[in-house]
């Protein structure tokens, strides 16, 4: 009896030392993720900072002979077949169709990531997401528990000051800069809106499902997370947004209009409130759909449709309650369905009316492009991933991409690249081999890296084994990518 | 020190506690499953059995006009957009395209189940998987891992005795009937092709990813799972398929064809390997493409086309590397991705050319239309779910169904319901409140039942507050079906 005692003694004992040594491997997980994204990524560096401050200062002097005011309208999780004029039979967006019927709709244009954060950092610097390490998915907020959790596993929680935004640029040429509503890019000091080129900022640092959700006029709480109402939030927004519009009517002004939503939760206004065939979801989408008409109204009552490029966009794929149209995937994921978003471009006299293009392209263009539009240089100490999208917006040129890169959500690796035709996915499970299922063939669910025909396929069928040699130079430029980013993640020049 | 020790000693042991608490636990939920499904389910009654035996012998006296010969040509895992009649653009299937030019095709067909096992005893038996008790997910090989941990949680893994399979009635009516194929229900003596009506059988127990892989000759192995050659198979089959057609050209014939493929791991015969523009997964089913234009070919050639009744369609939806055309979801989901599939049906004579039905049907369907052509009453001691469809083939008519209803996977739950025009969907995760997440939105991600438009949507966007109404009534009309299934969940008839 004493010596089965003993033994039981002995066994949970046993089991206490076990716990204790896997509890010490998950701290040394931790640990090594840490050190690991601490020393390789590149700090920030005085000499960029600098480098930037130099750049800004030499655009001021820049004599462009036109200066056409810009507005980027940006959705949350907007979905490519959310939208009446990409296909959706349920939600009516007259107004959004009509921005496309009078410019252009691009079908081949993708978010840079599936998430919120780094597809926002992609849009305002032209480059990846892994430029800014902005790529490990999305911040939140400082001290909350997940952005501690981030900080052991060495993620950023905020975008650095050697950026450069677009705001910056235009703002260093005389631009009047605004910001309305979400930023998600940090909300530590130093690195809110106002400290990247936007003059004024009306809007919010987080999605509508993070807290606290405060509505910041520049740098004061102007509605406490208490007091906001998000069923009017897309209106209070637009309302700042034809106020800056009428103000700065007689200057060239920038407009980053970023809202709230579609994300999740789902708040419409009480004009909106069951009224869309399409359900709440519905009501959100012909919510901003009506924000979008009030915007274009207001640049027609003042004369400014002439010499004002809208854009409209959004930053990733249909979340759950969205449509991704007919594509595979939504958001979160390296599908198409996660990073195809819809884009429409209007600028009258510029653009033609009804222009469809299929050209690849990416929300990292849109900086490089308004740049070139302006007769801005782009800065030379740092790479700009993204290219001029003039050509097809003007001439229905073909895409200046060669390749364009897919980065996941969770952790922002280089996962998949596409060509004008294939896009290749590289699977990270190909090193696991399965014991018990031991056959040869390397289709097995999920276990091997696919090649994709874009053009008359929705991603379903794998062609690897058909056309090897694609497959192998699609792989080979993924590889070179993935080289380059760990030598130089950041992108700097010499 | 010698505190600190001792305590580190009450902290190891606490640990050690811990472990042996938590695996009492697992013990305990294994012990709830078993226990529960053991007497939650009815076993198998001598009285059913007897009734079945009745009920065959009193078809042996009918007389009917017509004996067509029937055949069902089963796929497995093949997608709702795997063929070129359902818009695929990368494979080609000239010879099932001609089927669905020359007869039915149905837009609206669904699989009983999204996986395999019940989808197949849904077909056989005309009655929803639950009756059958096959409803929880796939048999597994006797005495396999999987199969053992499916039976402590009181999961059955064969079907039982008292089902009537298709075969039964038939051969009792004079038939010869063949199974060619993987039947997938149940490996025990007693419980085999044979055993249910089948006079000749020539295929395999289980998935071609399943171990041992042999193949039989009714109940002896005829080819070992170490000889046989994967990329033989459907040529195997189909050598068997035309040569039972063939030698029973003259008797009426029942055959049971059910294909390997395109279910994982891929293989293709050497005449089709690397053909196909979709690759592999392309060449498999271009390979069952020319196994149907064999079997086509034969009735052709003796004759038998005007006389023969042939029916097209899979076991579940598309796998990860099949296409579900433009639907959302995939095998093992309840999204329509998971369970539409392809249905063609051909008759000459009988069912006109090119005839097309978006009709909503399900293959438990399949067991009463067959019955009703050869003018065999419906055993009168059981439920069959099933509804006669030849108004649908002949006459286009609209759906004998009411609702269609729709099982989870794994456990076989009832799920999901759809009428005409929508669809609803019960989410399991509803009673759970995240305390990360408390927004009032009840269209949190997965968080509630969602209502579809199936007409305009693709199971994007929610309308259950839309339209509260019609997702009361599916709500209720699905409750009732639970209530029914828990009181009479193998629908035993006074």
């Amino acid at each position: 009896m004493k010596k089965i005692f003993k033994l039981f003694n002995y066994y949970i004992k046993f089991l206490g030392y076990l716990t204790i040594i896997f509890f010490t491997f998950l701290l040394g997980y931790f640990l090594y993720y840490y050190v690991n994204a601490k020393y390789f990524y590149q700090p920030t560096e005085p000499v960029h900072l600098s480098q930037k401050t130099d750049y800004l200062a030499s655009i001021s002097g820049n004599k462009t002979q036109e200066k056409p005011n810009v507005i980027i309208i940006f959705f949350d999780d907007l979905g490519y077949g959310d939208l009446s004029c990409y296909g959706n039979q349920l939600i009516k967006t007259p107004n959004i169709d009509s921005v496309a019927a009078n410019g252009l709709k691009m079908t081949s244009f993708y978010a840079a990531s599936p998430v919120c954060t780094p597809s926002r950092a992609a849009l305002l610097t032209g480059r990846y997401p892994i430029r800014s390490n902005t790529h490990q998915h999305v911040f939140f907020p400082e001290n909350s528990g997940v952005a501690t959790y981030r900080k052991m596993r060495g993620y950023k929680n905020e975008i650095p000051k050697d950026e450069i935004l677009l705001a910056e640029p235009l703002q260093a040429l005389g631009y009047k800069t605004a910001m309305i509503g979400k930023w998600h890019l940090g909300d530590r000091k130093e690195h809110l809106p106002n400290d990247f080129g936007f003059e004024s900022y009306y809007g919010v640092h987080f999605s509508n499902d993070m807290k606290p959700f405060d509505v910041y006029q520049n740098e004061e709480i102007t509605i406490t997370a208490e007091e906001v109402k998000q069923e009017n939030l897309t209106e209070n927004y637009t309302q700042e947004a034809t106020k800056f519009i009428r103000e700065n009517k007689d200057s060239p002004f920038f407009l980053y209009f970023a809202h709230t939503f579609p994300h999740v939760p789902h708040y419409a206004s009480e004009k909106h409130s069951g009224k869309s065939e399409g359900g709440l979801y519905g009501d959100v989408v012909e919510d901003l759909d009506r924000s979008v008409g009030n915007i274009m109204k207001t640049l027609e009552e003042l004369d400014l449709e002439e010499n004002t490029l809208v854009i409209i966009t959004s930053d990733n794929g249909a979340d759950y309650h969205g449509s991704a149209g007919n594509q595979r995937g939504r958001k979160q994921e390296t599908y198409e369905g996660g990073q195809l978003i819809p884009m429409l471009v209007y600028w009258k006299g510029k653009i033609e009316k009804n222009t469809v293009s299929d050209a690849m392209a990416m929300n990292i263009d849109i900086f490089p492009t308004i740049l070139s539009v302006l007769g801005i240089p782009l800065p030379e100490d740092r790479i700009i991933d993204g290219k001029n999208l003039l050509p097809i917006w003007t001439k229905n040129s073909k895409s200046p991409h060669q390749f364009l890169y897919y980065f996941s959500a969770f952790g922002g690796k280089l996962v998949a690249i596409r060509g004008e035709k294939y896009k290749y996915h590289r699977r990270q499970q190909k090193a696991f081999i399965n014991p018990f299922y031991p056959y040869p063939n390397p289709l097995t669910l999920f276990a091997d890296s696919t090649l994709s025909d874009l053009n008359r396929d929705t991603e379903a069928h794998n062609l690897a084994m058909k056309y090897p040699e694609i497959t192998q130079d699609l792989h080979t430029q993924l590889e070179k990518m993935d080289n380059d980013l760990a030598k130089n993640p950041r992108g700097w020049k010499e």
